[in-house]
């Protein structure tokens, strides 16, 4: 990303360590509390300037870099250093980003995150560069400048854009063909949910996973982004069994949403509740989890299923990096012969979207497919809730914490000062209050239970 | 298999230890050439009996066992021993097997010769069950007795059949639900030849492989009998790429059926000929050989590729079991973590259609699809030889060796005096003869040199 070469802004090292130590004894609340910190995190001066340039002229296609452009100044999340929460800082960056041939300057109204952003503030992710960095795969926004050669975008096209990172600020400089028209009707929030979500559940369900009628699946974390997709995609696939393991206070949701079996993998042992139900076992078992879990899914595939690993959501236990967790992850790493697997017909398959990106072409051709099904309303990203760039250590704290049902959303314009007042926006917080009450007593008491697979 | 109870005939080790010994020692021949020898193997005072059964009256279906039924006799080969070619002994059974509800008693015309056959012979095949058995997954032939319960077949019926083992008999008793019709047009050889090569090479290709358009496939043994198989599904879906794998004498004939690209192992790096024409590697490997060539195979996957094992040929070195061969086959074992297949994007799969017998709904569905495609006239199988029963050791020698181009096949009825005189029959043998001459030249200089994926 072109953004990551302007130059970073100074950082205030007392405050940062500060509001770390502080970060990390906090008892962990569900819902973010903390909009009185970000003030502090991001130096008031420069907030007004960064508005500002929200409403920035449009630059021709060719422009050269004009005294304007220099002083272009514009919002931008940058990871410091790996590890907790506060490692992400709102910065302000200078000089509008490059715009090569090929490439759309891009005004960013939303931005999703991945677990994958939580593991790359950890450390943990190899494929983002080393910091400082802006981290960010997927957003959506507006065309606000298109490069030479450029003729399937115009000035004022509403895109999804998917990059390998670098996307999570006000503007970004992508090349055209990481863009993707947004399909009538659909907003900013739903654009930034769709791509990373719904390509990865797509290409684990029908390339690995080769699903087809009558199978059954099993899915953990359905409430979360790719876990909610996925039960989408299943039900495009007549008559799919889903199994899918989430939190009691959220089946309700991932019921409405497609769930055959909810299981509350917290207090039951998901293995011997899939028993119960289906004694032959599965036909496929989507696996984000990693360490033991592999090894538990495996077991449970019929003859002919298939296992597909994509992500290892285990070593994900706190805030910063739990060398004890990964190691434990590792130690219970997953490793089969062929000889075992043609002795039970079953197949393993590991996948990481972050892993594909010398694989556009494919990529591309599934995020059409994706769209596609939005526009014939088979599938619809659920936004969790929207948070500010200034939120940044909440939104994915609630998403580490596994609160979020759907997608976790950032945005880039600064929050309003009667917005921050009141508490930030968060998706059916009206209709939903009195639930979320009761559900806030419930992940009270969930932080004192261990993670049941973690044992 | 009902078979297996009756009392296996009584053996003559002298002989049987004679035959070996000059088995072993005497050069390779590409052409059966024993036929002087079989009859000592088998007591000629039984083969008379043995062909008179083949006229015996039908029984009805709900006979008592009759004096006639107790003195019934038949043909069958029986693996005495783990060993070289000549464990498999042909032998008289006696008793007309038992018909229990639900099954039908076939007169077998053709049985199919596999690589699991060769494999159980060394003692390498679990699932066959140990010594004195008869062996034989597949077979074709007409049904001579229904028992109670049976609606869907009547006397009369020509059917093939798939079972665990123990078809290799002029007669076997087996479920009903393990036949299929044979459709109009297809000969008992033909019949024999189907079912365990297509099935494997359908669901190896479809199910696991998920291959679809445009995707390439890497076929070893490409001219055995799953290769063709494969060959010709691979043909079903449009443009397909088929590296094939075969000695250069057979890729004439393996062009002709479908190979894109055919690859001489024996002089060449297949991996190296590959990469060539296909930088990006392939989508979809069949490894039927085991040992580094799974290594192999999975280096030659593109991200979002599938290597399918379905076989350890490697292992098949000579005649008897080779444990060097199985030790280096052990050691190169093919072992993956799901860490590496995720930042790969790869998958693994293991397949086994002996191990799948507790699925049999599944391995009927799928029989049904590929006598669909063969009605369709999309498939048809390719028959390299027939073999007597009494000459079982040359037919799994010239299968063993790789000699073959398609399926070997044994045939129960007794060979003629006057045929004994001749060849065995071989298809196209007549029309090909010149070209036959030939390749035995060819054979014969690839016999000395060692093969290449062994070294």
């Amino acid at each position: 990303m072109s953004g990551e070469d302007a130059p970073p802004q100074q950082q205030k090292p007392e405050e940062q360590s500060k509001q770390e130590a502080k970060s990390s004894e906090e008892p962990k609340a569900a819902e973010p509390k903390q909009q009185q910190q970000e003030p502090k995190a991001e130096p008031q001066a420069e907030t007004p300037a960064a508005a500002e340039a929200t409403g920035a002229e449009k630059p021709s296609a060719a422009a050269t870099a004009s005294e304007e452009e220099v002083q272009f100044t514009y919002r931008a999340l940058v990871l410091s250093g790996y590890g907790g929460y506060d490692k992400v800082k709102l910065q302000v960056k200078k000089g509008k980003p490059a715009l090569k041939a090929g490439d759309v300057l891009v005004r960013v109204k939303a931005c999703g995150l991945n677990f994958a952003d939580l593991l790359g503030r950890q450390g943990l992710y190899d494929r983002l560069p080393s910091p400082p960095v802006t981290p960010g795969m997927e957003c959506s926004g507006v065309v606000e400048a298109v490069g030479e050669e450029v003729t399937d975008r115009k000035v004022g096209d509403k895109v999804l854009v998917i990059c390998r990172n670098g996307l999570w600020q006000e503007v970004v400089a992508v090349p055209t063909d990481h863009t993707f028209l947004m399909p009538e009707g659909m907003s900013f929030e739903e654009a930034a949910a769709l791509l990373i979500n719904y390509i990865t559940a797509y290409m684990i369900l029908f390339d690995f996973g080769n699903l087809r009628p009558n199978q059954s699946v099993l899915i953990h974390m359905a409430a979360g982004g790719v876990g909610i997709a996925a039960t989408q995609l299943c039900k495009t696939v007549k008559d799919v069994t889903v199994f899918g393991t989430a939190s009691a206070s959220k089946h309700e949701v991932i019921s409405q949403g497609g769930v055959t079996h909810p299981i509350d993998y917290r207090t039951r042992d998901y293995v011997e509740e899939i028993r119960k139900i289906s004694p032959k076992g599965l036909d496929i078992v989507l696996d984000p989890l990693g360490g033991s879990d592999t090894n538990k899914g495996f077991n449970l595939l019929k003859p002919m299923g298939k296992l597909i690993t994509y992500g290892a959501a285990n070593v994900l236990t706190g805030p910063k990096k739990n060398l004890f967790a990964v190691a434990k992850s590792w130690y219970n790493h997953f490793s089969v012969n062929v000889q075992s697997l043609m002795n039970s017909n079953k197949a393993v398959c590991g996948f990481h979207l972050g892993y594909l990106d010398g694989e556009f072409e494919l990529v591309a051709q599934v995020a059409n497919k994706v769209l596609e099904l939005y526009g014939q309303g088979k599938i619809k990203p659920r936004v969790d809730s929207t948070w500010h760039f200034e939120q940044v250590g909440d939104a994915m704290r609630r998403m580490q914490e596994r609160n979020n049902v759907g997608k976790v959303i950032l945005l880039p314009e600064p929050k309003k000062e009667e917005e921050k007042k009141e508490e930030p926006k968060k998706e059916e917080e009206k209709k939903e209050e009195k639930k979320d009450k009761k559900e806030e007593k419930k992940e009270e008491k969930k932080k004192e239970e261990p993670k049941k697979e973690e044992n």
